[in-house]
């Protein structure tokens, strides 16, 4: 743990500056607009330890497999999305001599991370070897109104000398990957010019062939004139710069605006992107900074309008909260189909930016309730552009017929994991994404996304189910051999509860949507009977035996499900009998200890009661929540928020609080020391999860939406909103009483507290309890 | 399948030269000494496609581990036994021209590996691209009288040409390892000379700092009379040579006698390396090539008269035994018990040349009856000496209070290996340690180790077993978790029956040995326990609790052990079933798919039936080895011996001599198309089970010998050769008669085809059936 940032309802502020914390809050403090990110590494020169870090969205490089010992079906590479072309980059130099705050005096440091309208403040003194004293404000956005686009506005004052100011503005793509399995570099320039007051580079990544134009045009004004410039511009292999000497007095301000772009063949024609570029330039000049940082404000206003939580009572937890959505909105902003979260969005290279089930797990539930269905619709979308991708990953595993298995770890659709307890059996991933259609369904009521993709969808899921599952004459039941659920401390297990739960459902769930398609749009289903060979009578009778016949472990005594066969073999000790010294134990157990032990990484079976909850009467949930939450050491960021919402449902609002604070300050206080890696974007969403779904209560479950606000005793009263197929209610929160409004003209069904109500367009129900 | 090879009782014969072929011929062809050894590879320069391999025993670099995904518990390194010095080169020149096979016109080549003296001849005529001709004769042994010599003898004659012939031979320390993980060389230089008709290199090994001198001398003889050499020597960084230029005559011939040795800190004091060298090359040509070669048949003689096996009417199945048996006696003398025996010998660099569970589990057999007692021992004692290693590399894993895991891979007792499923959980090698002990006792009657060495050594692995083990409420019983037994075609499971059965033979054998030391040697046992914090009565009481109340997996209805808990769950299908172009299964299944099969890769439970077979009925044996021979792929080397045995004890001749077959050709025909990697040397003591505990049904029990020989329809008649605490048996067997003769003066009891016999010393016993 470490704590060292300022309270405050909207702004993430550090004051002071401290060496070792600059990695960490290069992490925190990073700024993205779904297109490409930016960690907050310094614009001037920085000689200390630091993690540099620009990332464009899709813009990544297979990276050649590492490997021990190679199994059959291991993939050759690992997408990682890289560290891209520097464009922040200021060289400064007074008098000769370069500031860089490793080597300077530092006073009056200070950074602001304003939540509320999207930008990045870092204002501090510098005295320099030299003895020049400067004071800086600096302040960046990345646009996400024009998001080809960021902006810094650099403003250096001449406190106590006069001399000449260097200023070099520069791009340069000569950048590597921490996260390289062999040391490569992973771009190769193309072209690399600067003249007058510009500088711009190509350059193309290896193997991909990405080609990314980063461009740059600056502006230098003078205690609020702007100067005529005579640039010394210059370039060499992979940098380029612009150089303009300006001469200062004791007292005068320098503001240097700077207009850069990254223009990728990701989004345009490769032999217009230098144009391209050029003319974003040019726009962000016509338009300048304080345009583009009020058009900021604004965007990001309407995003807050739909996706803040407020809490009163409790400053920590509304930064915390705000903290989160701020991020998950800077990642993933929904309108290009082809772009996903990856667990450490754009603020390091940790997971290589790819894309894992987290994403329909965790993610797609706050951009369902969060913003327009055309977000969440193009996540799914991604998956059903891979889906040929996951049929050809399930063949080279031995399966056919269509069969699909999506990977475990994804840029483009191919799998880029390579432990083969992971990437060949952790395979619940598949029903995550299964699940991600129905869920998508309930809250959108979208049918026609059944009829065009999420069928086809399905049927290749559930032919992989139905191929993986076999048949136990000794049990004289369907078994699925050889899995790793989501908790990862046991690997190769047989019949995993959650995993086998969530393969039937799926294909039930695939039976129904066939049916439903089938009557609503019979040649839509016949066209897709005849593209995949789809027998149905053959292949539904299938699963339809395998649904009614399959093993569910269950102890009958203890009244539990169980993770997977053969658990109740181990020794069953509790967390609260662990030596504290031994925790976390995947830094303090060797593997194997790990393994034999019943300790569960995250939620495992409570995942499928989560998912399913439904299904199950509330002895059964308690029953089930009380045994596996003990043997729980929520080793995963993942986990807390599931076992959040359910004590929620529990009504054990203290132990629900207790489990939401390891989550939602999990980056902000540094709880694991690793922060300097990156952020933790998609278990963010579990802290969404945690308070609308946990303490709000929200479910959708046949065309309605379920409310059952409780507040932590800690809060006073909280809000947040929900989107609901086309409406949108705003939920307010206190201990005394409940306001549900509905934003929208329609009208809609909603359950509060068990009790149904019909709430009319742009009327509100308000429950005193 | 690649057979070139020519039929021959005591030769390996290849004729012909096929470039293809060069790399698997350097394997087959290999020299070996026990001290060192050497591929096969040519003495002129070759510029074609070859491994060149010279190792020295116990010489190692420990190179950096590779892995994809870190598990804690993970070796830094690996061990490997590296290529050292080229002592064999000689680089030859006919006027100007460099003789090189792969770019020469070559006739009449053959190579002869001749198994009863010792030593490899080669002999070709090239004609080079300057038309001119050449024979060559080269022969070369490593001495097993004097294990630092390696002698050449290189004739070569002017065919159809006058004309100068350039001979330089050289030592070269600039050698690489195919088997580097991270491409780098393994050797620095010391030290390298050069004069008159000598070279040397002093180079040093990396990291782990042995030191090798590898140091050369040689004479020029003409048409039978001894050159005045007027030699050129040079050297440069890691190179040394001495170069003579000799005019010839058409019909001229030249020997070429290179006396060459390796000396290391391994055997020698640093400092004295070099005269170590000196005085070695003084013995060599002070005795002269033809006197050693003399001794060396002579001593190969000897070898030959402990541990041949005779087969009379199968010339195939003939050479193939004593193929077997010489690569064994290359490999590992027993002369020094920190040298262990690689699976590929010193014959390739796959699996590093480390220490494996093969070597108890199927060397020490061969040893123990076919060597004198010290050999075995030694092997034994290797172990022992590594006892604190296995101590702390379980502690690494989690256990305490002195238990000892023996490590998967090692060379120096530290674990190397890096699969967790391996590493961690095929703990069944902890198991053979232990056996190693017993079986090394009834062979020998050697009880004075257990005092000194064997009951420390099973404590610490009883200790290991009774910490591994836990106890499952829910079966009520002590099971063993997450193992991989020796089938590795699955892993992670619980309660392998295997390994169940010999953790609780370890500790009831320990008790055994403990309660036989506290009474023959009470002080001796006093001292011991102090040593290890021994306290006998808990100690005892749990290891006597877990084996009166361990859980086995078993099948009553079908009547067999099971594999594991979950075995019967897989989907039962038959090897014959399986589509022959899925085989072998490891090269053409995804891994995952291996796992979820029933199909096993070698003996598991049959190996435990194998070891412990007199505890089990004919029927028991019988059916469980229906069962599993159905199911076994056999894609191990050492697999099929282990079936040979049981099969040709169920009477099952047919089934045995095709299971015997698998192994006992399987480099000489090349079966898996991958000999030039190397020999399977291990695998190779599996062969010599086969037939004299399978064909032979030699088993020693309660201090007697066993006999049951049955003769394979294929052969008229056999003979192999046993020692017995101190006596050697010689068993002729053929289809009519069986004679065991005593080869040495003490009586032994012996039961031959289940009736006891006293056989005299200098006596035998014929029966006729």
């Amino acid at each position: 743990m470490n704590k060292y940032l300022k309270l405050d309802k909207w702004n993430i502020i550090e004051e002071g500056f401290v060496h070792e914390n600059v990695t960490s809050s290069e992490s925190i403090f990073s700024i993205g607009n779904g297109r490409m990110g930016q960690r907050a590494n310094f614009e001037e020169k920085y000689s200390g330890e630091t993690l540099q870090g620009n990332y464009i969205a899709g813009v990544y490089y297979p990276d050649k497999t590492k490997v021990g010992w190679w199994k059959n079906g291991y993939p050759e590479y690992f997408a990682k999305v890289l560290n891209a072309a520097n464009w922040i980059g200021i060289n400064i130099k007074v008098d000769g001599e370069e500031l860089d705050l490793n080597t300077s005096k530092v006073g009056k440091f200070k950074r602001t991370l304003n939540m509320l309208e999207g930008h990045l403040l870092r204002s501090f003194s510098a005295t320099m070897q030299n003895k020049n004293t400067v004071e800086v404000n600096a302040q960046r956005f990345l646009s996400i109104v024009d998001d080809d686009l960021g902006l810094i506005k650099y403003a250096i004052k001449a406190v106590n000398f006069s001399g000449v100011i260097s200023i070099a503005p520069y791009v340069d793509v000569d950048v590597v990957n921490e996260d390289s399995n062999y040391d490569e570099k992973f771009w190769d320039s193309i072209t690399q010019s600067a003249s007058d007051n510009e500088a711009s580079i190509t350059a193309k990544t290896k193997k991909t062939n990405f080609v990314v134009t980063t461009a740059m045009r600056y502006e230098i004004w003078k205690n609020g004139e702007k100067l005529e410039l005579a640039p010394v511009a210059s370039f060499r292999d992979k940098y380029a710069e612009s150089m303009s000497e300006i001469k200062v007095a004791e007292g005068d301000e320098l503001i240097i605006y700077k207009f850069a772009t990254n223009v990728s063949s990701f989004n345009h024609n490769v032999s217009k992107l230098e144009e391209v570029a050029k003319l974003e330039l040019n726009k962000a000049q016509n338009k300048h900074y304080d345009t583009m940082l009020e058009e900021q404000k604004q965007a990001w206003a309407a995003k807050w309008e739909e996706s803040d939580i407020t809490i009163e009572g409790d400053v920590e937890a509304q930064q915390a909260i705000r903290f989160n959505i701020f991020q998950l909105n800077q990642t993933y902003t929904g309108e290009d189909e082809r772009l996903n979260i990856g667990p450490k969005g754009f603020t390091g290279e940790k997971y290589g930016g790819v894309t894992y089930w987290d994403t329909e797990a965790y993610c797609l539930p706050f951009y369902l309730a969060t913003a327009d269905k055309h977000v969440a619709r193009n996540l799914l979308l991604y998956r059903y552009k891979q889906l040929n991708r996951a049929i050809e990953n399930a063949a080279k595993l031995g399966f056919n017929s269509g069969a699909a298995l999506f990977p475990m770890v994804t840029m483009n659709g191919e799998e880029c994991h390579n432990e083969w307890e992971i990437t060949f059996e952790e395979i619940h991933r598949n029903g995550a994404i299964a699940f991600a259609v129905y869920n998508y369904i309930r809250y959108t009521d979208d049918k026609e996304y059944l009829e065009d993709y999420g069928l086809e969808l399905l049927i290749g899921i559930s032919r992989f189910w139905s191929q993986r599952i076999t048949y136990s004459e000794n049990y004289k039941k369907y078994v699925m051999l050889g899995v790793t659920g989501p908790n990862e401390y046991e690997n190769n297990v047989d019949n995993n509860w959650y995993t086998n739960t969530l393969a039937c459902w799926t294909m039930d769930y695939t039976q129904e949507v066939l049916d439903h398609v089938k009557s609503v749009a019979p040649a839509k289903f016949k066209a897709l009977s005849e593209k995949l060979n789809f027998t149905e009578s053959v292949e539904l009778a299938r699963w339809t035996d395998i649904s009614d016949n399959m093993h569910y472990p269950e102890d009958k005594e203890l009244g539990v499900f169980l993770q997977q066969d053969n658990y109740l073999n181990k020794e069953q000790i509790l967390v609260k009998d662990l030596d504290p010294k031994h925790r976390p134990i995947n830094q303090n157990w060797s593997w194997d200890r790990i393994l034999r032990s019943c300790f569960i990484k995250q939620a495992d079976t409570l995942q499928g009661i989560y998912l399913f909850e439904e299904n199950y009467d509330k002895e059964t949930i308690e029953r089930n929540f009380d045994f596996y939450e003990q043997r729980t050491v929520h080793e995963s960021s993942l986990s807390p928020c599931v076992h959040t919402v359910l004590a929620a449902k529990l009504d054990r609002m203290d132990q629900a609080y207790d489990l939401y604070l390891r989550t939602s300050r999990l980056d902000l206080d540094d709880y694991n020391v690793e922060v300097h890696e990156g952020l933790h974007i998609t278990s963010m969403a579990g802290t969404w999860m945690s308070v609308v779904q946990g303490f709000g209560g929200l479910r959708v479950n046949n065309g309605k939406v379920y409310l059952n606000p409780r507040t932590p005793k800690a809060w006073d009263s909280y809000s947040f909103k929900v989107r609901f197929r086309g409406s949108v209610l705003k939920v307010n929160a206190s201990k005394n009483s409940v306001e549900v409004e509905n934003q929208s003209s329609n009208d809609v069904s909603l359950v509060l507290f068990d009790k149904e109500y019909k709430v009319k367009g742009n009327d509100s129900l308000t429950i005193n309890n």
